[in-house]
């Protein structure tokens, strides 16, 4: 199989990580370049017509895109260490958990930066400043919410390591890159430190 | 088990076609009126703390929320129809879809919506209506997307009827609605074939 996918974007960088906790290997990585906009040219968007990394080709040719389907089918293929749940029961509610990190929190802080940062002008056409301001206001709201979850457990989803793991710590990571969100000092130190103890895993250094 | 929702809200309508086509009856509807911000007081925000309809109440009292994950566990204690994907590799490529339409289609929307429509000024805080106005440019082309996707196929996913085509159609009601945007009108004959098909079922109905 192989992997089209953009050094430091946040989205490869949850297969990428996805991946390292699986100890899946063996899978080619292909680089696609988004600053020379190789993601919007016809031989990628004939792999993706949403013109978005990650995308998986198959060992048959076929291309799955979309991060959480590219997920479903790899925990297929290597189904240990578990990430997604055991079951459609434990698979709902890791579900809901993931879907909160992947729609308040990581599209949120995508928002505030690819609607605020120059650099990402040409990624986001026409930019909103003021819409990723207040963006980025409401990634605190989002954060203010983790803080509490993760006052009574050790995990997002509970108390084992998951996919949710994975969107959130993608998506902060991203923020602490380019919106310097540090949740320490905005007064959340359970997030802050499920952070720092992510960040040890072998799988947090893989970008 | 019950089920708390709006009527005619796009969300809480996935889930009630979701269960239409299954035929799963015996859930009570709970309604939480938006209008009046019933889904921010703490009686509704105890259930879901991100203020969402629709929330799922199990039989031993815990609650389920995010649309997407509500079906998931549903699927899994009423498998006929199937609806989400027979194992790992039909679940990856239906979710894949389902994804895209989501987040390319019903989001698109939403955001449109939310964001340029007077009567929602209290669900969205603050509206941003420039933003809105750009992103409905933006669902026409996810709309051209899929009128291609469909000119080769009877449903969004494949030859056969999955939530995908739930998770566009309910998008594209709610557009209809609220936006007045009618495929037809706007060049996309295969969407709207398919969208007057869909509205023959008697899931479609259910409101």
């Amino acid at each position: 199989m192989k992997l089209y996918t953009s050094s430091r974007a946040p989205n490869p960088r949850r297969v990428l990580m996805f991946m390292a906790e699986k100890g899946i290997a063996g899978v080619g990585l292909v680089p696609v370049d988004l600053g020379k906009e190789e993601h919007r040219a016809p031989a990628f968007t004939d792999l993706n017509p949403m013109a978005q990394v990650p995308v998986l080709e198959l060992d048959d040719g076929r291309t799955l895109a979309e991060t959480r389907a590219i997920c479903t089918y790899l925990e297929g293929l290597y189904p240990d260490p578990n990430l997604m749940g055991e079951g459609f029961e434990e698979r709902a509610f890791i579900e809901m958990m993931d879907r909160r990190c992947e729609l308040q929190l990581f599209l949120r802080i995508a928002n505030a930066v690819r609607h605020t940062h120059p650099g990402l002008a040409v990624l986001e056409q026409p930019q909103f400043a003021d819409f990723g301001t207040a963006q980025a206001e409401k990634v605190r709201d989002t954060v203010r919410w983790l803080d509490g979850v993760l006052a009574n457990r050790d995990y997002v989803a509970g108390e084992r390591f998951t996919i949710a793991d994975i969107t959130a710590f993608c998506a902060l990571e991203f923020a602490r890159g380019l919106m310097k969100f540090r949740p320490a000092e905005e007064g959340f130190a359970n997030v802050q430190a499920w952070r720092d103890r992510l960040a040890q895993r072998p799988s947090a250094q893989v970008l």
